[in-house]
């Protein structure tokens, strides 16, 4: 594919850099009520459902959409009418779940941190101890926001403690950061093709335990995004209720087997921790920071604060990476001024360090020439 | 791209046989906030509203997922919680949207015809004129449960004298059959990619009258499904509320030069009809009988009788036709034993002359001797 070498390398959260392998399975055109597709979505199903180590209590129900699409169809199938939930909020990505919750009409109350402080598991215990209303907590595993971590394996012990369904928004970390229904007791996680599984977008699953799925018949507020509706239909016939993304999901299983020739979960979290490390250790060397402490860095997406020095521009910094061949993401923090770089899609060692000439090369144009940011 | 060449011809109602070069668009990732991204998308739009000839009046919002997704997104968004529609059912998309309705909890009644007979316009201006309540007419241009054309010109003309609304179903026909904002009036119409335009599946769109998404503010069901904050927020930045179908997009685009090399719906149209006459003359050459009136079958897919030869079998045929290299559709008729067969796509009459031959090939393995359907 001489054409996909002059592309550029997606430093960003998703849509990202796909193997060429992966697009080249989007070459065909699949009847969707064929049996060939059929027994693709079949085996893509089973393969997510086994990256989450949920074989037996979960099922895999896959959405046409964004990310977005299947976490407001988890909420609005498995939190019931009068539930209520608690929403772990340090970033958009939190907030996005209250905020649709405000559109269902359904009760919650929040419990937010700064964009650097994690989600604390002790917090959690004590609000769900007050407060017997609350029926689901709502959690994100990796905020992109800042790209932090939460402490997800101490919510869900949390949570459970308390017997309280826990859902989880793992869109950033599915497929990188080990995540096991047999060690973390969930009742969902919604996750999508794009991030670390290293599809392209158009859909979004939710790993679903079975019960809470049963449970959850005749909640949705929407036709298209009941998973109770889209699960027991694909359960009857194989098929999509509604016309699937048929290259998409075509794309998503030759990913898949990607993923697996690369050892799994196990496989590409070490060579993310690796662009991880090399990007982080080479942007200090320069003089940049980091939003985060190391300790609650996700190897998924790195903010660095902006320089201080009048010279740096962001939009210049962008275009000149640009230009020499690298997108990369502006911030989303309300704290501070930064930028982010992420270390997932099909990138490695040589192509991180290939970002980082590209750096070094923007702030000697821009004539920068110290990249700490503004004490605080 | 050799391995294209095996793919069997899709002769269903989508997603359907795209091009070569519409498929090969899918071979780059990009940043979907990048700005190469967003002048692709900025231009799909602009061609959208092109084509339905709303320059000026209407607006073009992209949704994620499938057909039904931007169906329930615009009814949601565009009919008020306290307004009442009037939908129009001759087959399973007219329901579908009643059943939208039922989950939005939206007010609505229904003018069902049985699904050979088109919905009538004079029954239509008679219920508007009766029922003052009612705000809008929700209208499927061609169901492709039968492959019916309703009498959109006329039903609009009847809306439009009683003020009311209109929304309408183009999935199957955007493209194909003539539908002029400047002659036709309608509040909305929604489509898809991967229907009449030969693109990939996973994105939709709704062509609105720019007043009606204004007032559509704050009524929708749903954030993702939230056709004004779509819009708006496109407005503002170029870019989507939530991830893009990015590849599926690019490969909308390249349809879309090919639409317009084939003189866009006027070339389309008449490629498609002139399908159709190939298939229902050989078709009807070997006994079989349409389902549908010349007179009321849109050029899209058709439905013909099940033969009442015992030798006949379903499943066996769909296999035949399969190994022939064409997949062909079950029914979807309530009244009548029936399959469909389709003529859209990246097809032409030597691919319809390939699907009859495969047809006469599966009849005879088959035993069939007689293709007429039983008497009714």
């Amino acid at each position: 594919m001489p054409a996909a070498r002059t592309d550029p390398y997606l430093l960003t959260p998703g849509p990202l850099t796909t193997s060429a392998r992966t697009k080249e399975a989007m070459l065909h055109d699949w009847g969707s009520r064929d049996s060939r597709f059929i027994a693709t979505n079949a085996r893509v199903r089973r393969r997510l459902v086994a990256i989450a180590g949920a074989e037996g209590t979960h099922v895999c129900v896959p959405l046409q959409g964004s990310g977005t699409f299947v976490v407001e169809a988890a909420l609005g199938t498995l939190i019931p009418r009068g539930g209520k939930a608690l929403v772990l909020i340090n970033g958009a990505y939190g907030k996005r779940m209250a905020k649709i919750l405000e559109y269902l009409g359904r009760d919650h109350v929040s419990l937010e941190t700064a964009e650097d402080t994690p989600a604390s598991a002790a917090d959690v215990d004590a609000l769900l101890a007050g407060d017997a209303d609350i029926t689901h907590v709502l959690a994100v595993h990796c905020e992109t926001t800042s790209g932090i971590l939460n402490p997800i394996e101490a919510i869900a012990e949390a949570a459970a403690g308390h017997g309280r369904g826990l859902l989880i928004d793992a869109m950033s970390t599915f497929g990188a950061i080990p995540l096991d229904a047999r060690k973390v007791p969930f009742d969902a996680l919604m996750a999508s093709a794009n991030k670390c599984l290293e599809g392209v977008p158009g859909v979004g699953f939710a790993i679903v335990r079975r019960q809470a799925l049963e449970a959850g018949a005749g909640n949705a507020h929407s036709l298209s995004l009941d998973l109770h509706d889209q699960w027991t239909a694909m359960e009857k016939t194989g098929q999509w209720r509604f016309t699937p993304p048929t290259h998409v999901i075509a794309a998503l299983d030759a990913a898949l087997d990607q993923f697996d020739a690369e050892g799994g979960v196990g496989g590409r979290n070490a060579r993310y921790a690796d662009n991880c490390r090399i990007l982080v250790a080479g942007m200090r060397k320069m003089g940049f920071e980091t939003l985060l402490a190391d300790a609650v860095q996700a190897p998924i997406i790195v903010t660095f604060r902006t320089p201080a020095d009048p010279g740096f521009d962001f939009q210049a910094f962008y275009d000149s990476l640009g230009r020499h061949g690298y997108v990369i993401y502006p911030g989303k923090l309300t704290v501070a001024e930064s930028f982010r770089i992420g270390c997932i899609g099909h990138l490695g060692a040589a192509e991180m360090l290939g970002a980082l000439e590209a750096v070094r090369a923007a702030i000697t144009e821009m004539g920068v020439k110290d990249c700490a940011p503004a004490q605080t």
